[in-house]
């Protein structure tokens, strides 16, 4: 996790850019998802640090899908972005290292997330997989979308679920540092600020990464709330407004993404030193 | 689900044999898992009604291994078997669309299981398509490892989170009913037999895939408590036991899983006539 501070620290941006590319989303003249994807990564590579593939859009499309996923990975990590693998799997025990087998070992991956459901011994062989490739996961604690109240929002002991799973992924995670961070992280969205705050003081060890800024709702002050005692520990990601950028300006889409990146730094740093945030 | 229980009742078994073939799984002169698969389908079709397939062992091999998945599933069609795919899958909105396009929309898949963390809004998508192209799924309520308590044991209100899932997805499942039952089950795992009572009281109109039987220490006896009013409603998956079973005999790994899917049979049919159960 101190290389990813490092890449971070570097372009001075906490986004994670999701390319949750549809086939929907290409513009006119773009041939494929492969052709549109090389274009964001190739405008993004510089501004930003991290890069998020969203393997549901690619598991629709079947096996050219599927080959689309890796190769996007394996392009953006030749570009040195981060990559995360948004897959949200959780299974039991052998089949959890099978799974873990399918992505955490893989070269062009270097973070992926993951379903608490199962408990600790579903998510071990992950975490184990984490110190061995140097890699990390986020654990989904509090989802951005409106349901995630039915179940992670129940009170266990007067305490919302969610906050029982943080206190659970911070235990967790103290067992698998990486410099000053834990390789062991969390997913808290960024349209329940409150919420965010409430995750960030018991994971205060921990990546948070906030999905929901953008097309979702969430603002960057509502984010600011997400930072650590050392004013960072966050990756924001933000998918369809970089993606579809170029359909509000009508330029190219690449330039399009690549200025929405800017913005999004921009609009990010600026409220986050006001909130006194030192980048 | 109606039909569903006609072919179980046609075969006298509420088996679902899993399919979660590993490649250290092939005997000697078995060329890949698809040879080995269709081996497996061959010598158990006509005594069981249904497939389990486990995607995280052909994710594990890549985009052959997504082949594999995907022409199991079609073979087993072709041999009039219910197909299970086992994607416990979770996620928002349209992302849940495309895990829904995904599968559910394929016709050689007619059951899935998914992870109710994520909320009603995560599910919905599936449940349209229950209805749609008249499938059915299997939400996680008490996964059978030992660490599905860490979560799904807390206490909501002085019950246990378990059995609140299993109340929402049973009030979820109300308005997906197709025939006596709802298109929309529950997973319970044998290895829980009191847990797995509860979970049936509480889910009257479901089905429940009953994963642990066998080689993770379920018997037919601790599955009992599990039948509902009908004496009925159940699936129970065997996987390695079946797909290994030519390692303690010695004999053709086809020969040997179908003795063990009609000892297994004949081992359930017993343990439930005990109980009163009239098949």
């Amino acid at each position: 996790m101190q290389r990813l501070k490092d890449s971070i620290d570097g372009v001075n941006s906490p986004a994670a850019i999701g390319l949750d590319t549809r086939e929907d989303y290409l513009p006119e003249g773009v041939s494929g998802v492969m052709e549109f994807n090389r274009g964001i990564i190739d405008s993004i590579c510089g501004i930003t640090a991290v890069v998020k593939i969203q393997i549901a859009m690619y598991e629709e499309r079947g096996l050219q899908g599927i080959k689309d996923f890796f190769d996007t990975a394996e392009y953006a990590k030749q570009k040195s972005l981060f990559v995360i693998a948004d897959i949200k799997r959780g299974d039991i025990g052998d089949t959890a290292k099978s799974y873990s087998n399918a992505y955490l070992s893989r070269e062009c991956i270097d973070l992926i997330t993951l379903n608490p459901y199962l408990g600790y011994d579903s998510l071990e062989p992950f975490f184990e997989d984490c110190d061995r490739f140097d890699k990390g996961v986020f654990i989904l604690v509090k989802t951005s979308n409106r349901g995630s109240a039915d179940i992670q929002g129940l009170l266990v002991d007067g305490k919302p679920l969610y906050e029982v799973v943080a206190e659970k992924t911070a235990e967790w995670g103290r067992g698998h540092m990486d410099g000053e961070y834990s390789r062991i992280g969390g997913v808290a969205g960024a349209t329940h600020p409150d919420e965010l705050r409430a995750v960030r003081s018991i994971m205060d060890r921990s990546y948070l990464l906030i999905p929901g800024y953008g097309a979702q709702g969430g603002t960057a002050g509502d984010i600011a709330g997400a930072l650590d005692g050392n004013r960072d520990g966050i990756l924001i990601n933000s998918s369809r407004r970089v993606l579809l950028a170029y359909r509000e300006s009508g330029r190219d889409y690449r330039d399009a993404a690549r200025d929405e990146v800017l913005r999004m730094r921009e609009e990010i740093n600026h409220a986050f030193e006001n909130c006194g945030k030192n980048r």
